[in-house]
């Protein structure tokens, strides 16, 4: 008896939370990636009815984070100090394939440096563990999605292109498209240099030291 | 040859334990969904013949608690000193869906505090890792088995409202119901500040030194 | 080629073996339950072909002793010096369903405790978490098993007591029905203080230091 | 293309390899547990194409080891200092059912004390946790089987007793049957007094200290 | 509704990724083995939507790389302080077989080294333990699509030579085969002696003392 | 689209790689076990698409390994200072059965003592966990096989030596048989007492002290 309404996009105020577009067999939709973190010893926990390629989807944003990590500005002993959860609503939904990934890492990079989400802002598109950005399917359907959700930008990969360019242009007309093929291109136009209002305190923690002998 | 009766709702003198609304397909039913805490270190426990999507709510739950522990006044180092065990009788009913996870996380939230879960109260809805209350189906069904078990106070997503206004008013008039879209809300309006009678002790246990040297 | 007897009571002789009801398609049967330490570590085994639900009641048994192990006089670092193995013969039969749970809880609590069970009782009930007894199926198969095993006296849900009215007096006459609602009027009824002859000693090894230095 | 010779007893010099007798679809047959340590942790592994029932043999007999190691003449450290592994050849025939039981604890007592087994004897019969022995079927077929194995002496179940009268005493004239209910009868009969020749040595190691201090 | 497009050889420009050449039953295409090294403990993740029999080719080619990392100047160390991830994109499409094996050991080989990759290279060949390599099959439609995406020059083993010879010469002309019978082969050929730009510094790290004591 | 040679005897120049025999549904065939150490904590890992009968071989064959190591002239500790992988080429090819059991002890000898396999020689016979060697299918088909492999001496079961006569003399009078019932004469024969070139160092390291204090 569930019934599910389309989702409308929401705010930047929580990071973590990145905004992704979503094809069905009923049509396209938004979805949102939620990563989250808590202290602890660096477990990653995936939740949301996920099927394989889209839980190696996080696997791989994970492992990319991880090595690139100074890049983003990332202190790497962060990774052992704490658990991430990434989430996806809603849990009667089952979901898989790979065009979450850029939106996954977009919302793990965000988690690890508090840094706000670009508002209004939805992106769909493949990530490859050496940071290049693939493209995917169903994107007439999910620019459509966006648009229904008051999506104003959407990062695609270039090879993407295309297909905007087969979709009229009067569905598309309010909708600004930024083209990338790398994830790094990707984190700069998603992410504000601001943190979010509320950030927790991401300061690494020194070891401490098992026995002191004077 | 099992045969079970209808549950009625039974008191608030236990923390830990809260009653959540199903749907079935015989009708609705109220649930009750047990969280309990022993000396441990951290390790999450799940039974009650859960499907994996139930099971999900109560890892985000848990997930959402950790990394809003102090939100709650909740030392975020008692998470590796105790287990956590969610059950949700009866054990020889399968049960799924995503609509228990407010339950969830007020469950293990009254858990962690102690503090005693306001009287008469039921509950149903999705929880999101970033807090949000999503809304869920079979409202109806669940609304007339709350009232027949002696249910005072519903607490339901904003996005079910619609659901109730579409029941016959005299079905419900001994029902209030309180329209939620955060956690926050949720926890705010279902756990008293009072702590239950022969609560149990939650002090921090400080580390030990493993060595202590002159 | 396998045939089996029907099972008779045997005697209370050994910590943590106690006496339950199980309903089969060509009748009822009693059913031992088997917990057994061993120095460890705090393992839990379980064997004896137990299907899911059978299992998740031993978990749920083992958590509430756990939580609530000094009403029960059980020092609770006991759980972190010695391994639980519970079995339920014959092993070519599987098993499944709820009803043992207040047989297992039972046993474990004698097994920690060393507590010797009464004799000539048995028992079903599901258990939950917070330490309720729920009625269970069977009934009636179930007594007429007990008596021809020789059973005196039978621990049921108060809810169950419907069950016994509806069996002809007849049959019933030498057994004496003890009504319960919460585990602990179980734990109370069906363990004498003394422990069993040649009892394991449960003394709490305290933790060694692992460097002392002057 | 493989095929099998129907096996015949082979000798005692080995500590912890004891004879059983198994019903297969064409007729009964010997076969042989393989307990043997190796210096470890208390890892136990379980080869020889096993169902899941058999497997459960092999961790009740384990259990009731650890629990009863001193009544055998075991410390009960030992179990922490050693891996176990218990083999059933051929590896090629899928082997199941609880009837093995009784053997395998003969086969690890005498790995764990390094005492010779009696010899030409085997033996069938279902274990349980508290150390009772349970009857098992397939007897005739197991016992012609014994016979043509060169087999002397057979340790059966009490319980069992009845489907030995009903063989051709000529059948079995040759054959010794000894009739127990407790594991300690079992471990009694089938254990002589003296260690293999070669016998492990299996002197305690005592913890090192991780610090010495002057 | 995905759709994609015949890849194309990129660069290389980061070490660990390698060109590797797979057959479909659409006919060739070239595929990307992408190996990423993290700090850690050594742990080894695959993702790709890789069958079992290449994933036990990666962990081959791990296992070769540790008991030959002298060999390639790799201090064994190493294996214990990063953690190792291999992905082949696309993520929607399943993959198997043992034929990118020796492509995993150089991605491999040159993450752990951090050299580049020669350019303009593709290969496809089984590797084994003992560093072998071992002839693959489709190597026709493989070295089409490696013509079609750019590559010049292709490792092969031996035994395929005459594979190669049935092909029609006008194909085949701009390309350079190289046939190799030993891993040692492959390496020496694929891995430029310098390092990538911005390689990661592989220094090892000493052990921390627990305990300093004057 | 692949196509396979029938392989040929290759050398004895690396430890840890022997010949075994291997029945197929078209014919024999010659197989190598590759058994091969890395540093680690003593790690056993199977690839080469083996079924679970052919993975049981290989564990009760380090089980065998680890119980009798000071037989072979093993210190055992070097079980907890390497990690183990056998591999068995080619991945493509599902394999199973318990015939390669003596190969595989063999190859994990030889790779624990450096010591090199003797030269134009294979094997076939399953390995028991007391070190018995047990007869195998296949007989006639093996042996064609490791004569078209350029075999010279075979190593099987006394049991086989019936399957033996029944081939046509002249099918095999360049082939010397070696009958054994034991493992310790399979371990005899095969091993050299040289250790390869290139033997890598398996000199046992002491464990760190972890503090030494004044
Ligand atoms: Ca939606
Ligand atoms: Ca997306
Ligand atoms: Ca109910
Ligand atoms: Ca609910
Ligand atoms: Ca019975
Ligand atoms: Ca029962
Ligand atoms: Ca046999
Ligand atoms: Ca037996
Ligand atoms: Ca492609
Ligand atoms: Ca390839
Ligand atoms: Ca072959
Ligand atoms: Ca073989």
């Amino acid at each position: 008896p569930p019934m599910f309404d389309k989702d409308l996009y929401e705010n930047n105020n929580v990071a973590g939370v990145v905004t992704g577009l979503a094809w069905t067999q009923v049509g396209g939709d938004i979805l949102f990636i939620e990563a989250s973190l808590s202290p602890g010893k660096g477990k990653l926990s995936l939740t949301g009815n996920l099927g394989d390629v889209m839980k190696e989807s996080a696997t791989i944003a994970m492992a990319y984070l991880r090595a690139h990590a100074s890049k983003f500005g990332i202190d790497h002993r962060l990774f052992d100090q704490w658990d991430v959860h990434v989430h996806v609503p809603a849990g009667a939904t089952p979901k898989d394939g790979p065009s979450a990934g850029i939106t996954m890492l977009t919302a793990l990079t965000s988690a690890f440096t508090q840094r706000r989400v670009k508002s209004h802002l939805a992106m769909t598109g493949e990530i490859t563990l050496r940071g290049k950005v693939l493209p995917v399917g169903g994107i007439k359907e999910k620019i459509l999605a966006a648009k229904r959700a008051n999506i104003k930008d959407i990062i695609l990969c270039k090879s993407n292109q295309k297909d905007i360019l087969e979709i009229k242009e009067d569905y598309i007309k309010d909708l600004n498209f930024h083209y990338v093929s790398e994830m790094k291109e990707v984190i700069e136009f998603a992410l504000i240099k601001d943190k979010v209002k509320d950030a927790i305190d991401l300061t690494v923690k020194e070891a401490k030291e098992t026995a002191t002998v004077n």
